[in-house]
């Protein structure tokens, strides 16, 4: 078995879970978050940085990857890990919510999905056959099943079908895995919003006993509400001695709301996209270092934080930096940023393992302004 | 006196020097290439890497400075060393050269250059005077007296009165120096390629007594034997106790030439910019590594090179980050460029300590390809 998990405890609490996934390129503590390396990089950082932040673990996407270098390049410079240099951990999408988000002119059928690639235009499918095909090649420790994804929000009747094409796909996906010794591959729950169809999902799944599982079609669009009530209802329908991963999740509070209902693993976009446009993450709320009062502020971007570009760069210099277009100012925003989320999974671990997730989240909420009625979300 | 030199020896196959500049922020051996830092970062780098690629001092422009974030925020920030968090020296340019570049509707008179800001349009004026409170508020190890850099070919009657001039502003930047225990201000040796011009330039200048010169007015469109003759008459006007420096030269072969004729210091913006665009220097020639040959080469950039980049990553790899347009891509063409200059130059020191820097001018020159006819120069 190439993932495995190991449940350390439980917060009295809340029910949020501490515990420890091993992959063949190391163990990692969870809940965890993972930063995203689309394009076998995670964007402006080296893998030294991500390694010195305290990340054990990336995710790279299948599709970018299948589109450009092609997966046969990355096989061919040995793996995933060693043609990006990361001896940590990497768990790999499986390309089907590429496929539904980016690309124009999709046609799902039984067999996959026709679509064009949004760079090129050219033709191509995707099928659960090819997308572990091309996850093989990439060597990551942890696989995704490919999955349909639907939008936000979407009738009871297309979800249900969608839900049992996307398990017949699963089984596909187990038997088209050539490398389960080196590759662990985890299924995704579906089923939008509807309790009957996330049990539906969950039980066609868990019957195929994959090594972990992931809560899909989360994120995409519903209220922060609908997301966490439909956690509730799914992750007790999950194995406890499996890992269960909450796809496409960065914002704090959805961090720490998905850990309290039972989530061990996390990824996003967001601190590093937010990064590139030069707003930060702070224990008191976010920080568009752009805005002209932060010209003469000689503070770091928090005053709470440790982390490499707090200890050394001010908020004056990093505006300077990112109104100047200057790339090292987008790599300190993106190395805080992340540094923060990775920080915040670590308090996150400290509080479960001291029972008291619930005190720390109201003392966050509080304190980052998430309580507040016009907080600015993520 | 804020900067001094140190002869430590002559080559005896060349005449090359090599020597130690003493500043308030170290000493570095000669000759020595400096990267350039235009807007307080050297594009895509963390002052650590200039620190481990062998950088002990860099460049940075006060024309830019002074329009972005503006000298009285780095002035604030406690000087441009604690701004930009780099404990190693720094040299200021005058800002002269950037008037006369990018700069429209400019126009020289005595007193000063009235020119309009290449950013907002808006109308400023440079002197002597300013040029060294702009400087000495910047605080680095070394600045550039304000000088007039006109462009190849000019007239002898124009290049005349411009030296002239150029040295009257000489003496008022001496005046107008405020921190001369702090900042060493080097003269700029101006004439062109008029060995008459560049004499009386260099005894105007000799005779104000700076703790180092600069040879400004080379590479800046005239050919490469033009460049090497003036230096061949100009370095021997110039103290063989202050050190000598070669503005804007950066490409392997003028580092090597120069060192031959007499200069201590070098900068350009040259391997910083052509990595950017994903050019790499290396022992064989220069490698375009967008280059649809180098998809699937899993080679180093340069098979004879130790740095980062090398021990590292593969042509694939960096072809695909550059080809995504991936920020870490460029900080990886960048880092190996600036190291193999920098590499270089301790290569050059090695030759000169051993008196054959003549034979390792003509094995570099053939490996390189500069001796082929067609040789893509830099």
């Amino acid at each position: 078995m190439a993932i495995t998990y190991e449940l350390i405890k439980t917060c009295k609490q809340t029910g949020a879970r501490l515990g420890k996934v091993h992959t063949p390129h190391g163990s990692f503590d969870t809940p965890m978050f993972m930063p995203v390396g689309t394009l076998a990089t995670v964007k402006t950082m080296s893998p030294e940085e991500l390694e010195r932040m305290g990340a054990p673990i990336i995710l790279s996407n299948t599709y970018h990857l299948w589109l450009r270098p092609g997966e046969d390049i990355v096989k061919e410079a040995g793996g995933l890990h060693k043609f990006m240099n990361w001896n940590g951990s990497i768990l790999t999408d499986s390309g089907g919510f590429q496929v539904f988000s980016l690309s124009d002119l999709r046609k799902i059928e039984e067999e996959g999905v026709h679509f064009r690639n949004h760079i090129s235009g050219e033709k191509l499918f995707l099928s659960p056959e090819k997308a572990m095909q091309i996850q093989n090649d990439l060597g990551a420790d942890i696989m995704m099943a490919f999955d349909e994804c639907p939008p936000y929000p979407a009738e009871h009747e297309y979800m249900k079908k969608s839900v049992e094409r996307t398990s017949r796909w699963a089984e596909r996906c187990l038997e088209g895995h050539k490398r389960p010794n080196d590759q662990g591959l985890f299924g995704i729950v579906q089923g939008g919003e509807y309790e009957d169809l996330r049990r539906q999902s969950a039980m066609d799944l868990t019957s195929m006993d994959f090594p972990g599982y992931a809560v899909g079609g989360l994120s995409v669009g519903e209220p922060k509400d609908v997301m966490n009530r439909v956690l509730e209802f799914t992750t007790p329908l999950l194995p406890s001695e499996k890992p269960r991963y909450l796809m496409g999740v960065g914002s704090p509070d959805s961090l720490i709301d998905g850990s309290i209902r039972g989530i061990d693993m996390f990824d996003c976009v967001l601190p590093t996209r937010i990064a590139r446009n030069g707003t930060c993450m702070t224990s008191t709320g976010r920080l568009v270092i752009r805005n002209a009062k932060f010209a003469r502020d000689f503070r770091p971007i928090d005053e709470n934080c440790d982390c490499y570009t707090c200890r050394n760069y001010s908020r004056a210099y990093i505006r300077h930096l990112v109104k100047a277009n200057e790339t090292f100012g987008f790599r300190l925003t993106t190395y805080h940023n992340l540094y923060f989320l990775l920080n915040l999974m670590g308090q996150v671990r400290e509080a479960i393992r001291e029972d008291r997730l619930g005190d720390f989240r109201d003392q966050f909420f509080e304190q980052y302004g998430f309580n507040k009625p016009n907080a600015k979300n993520f």
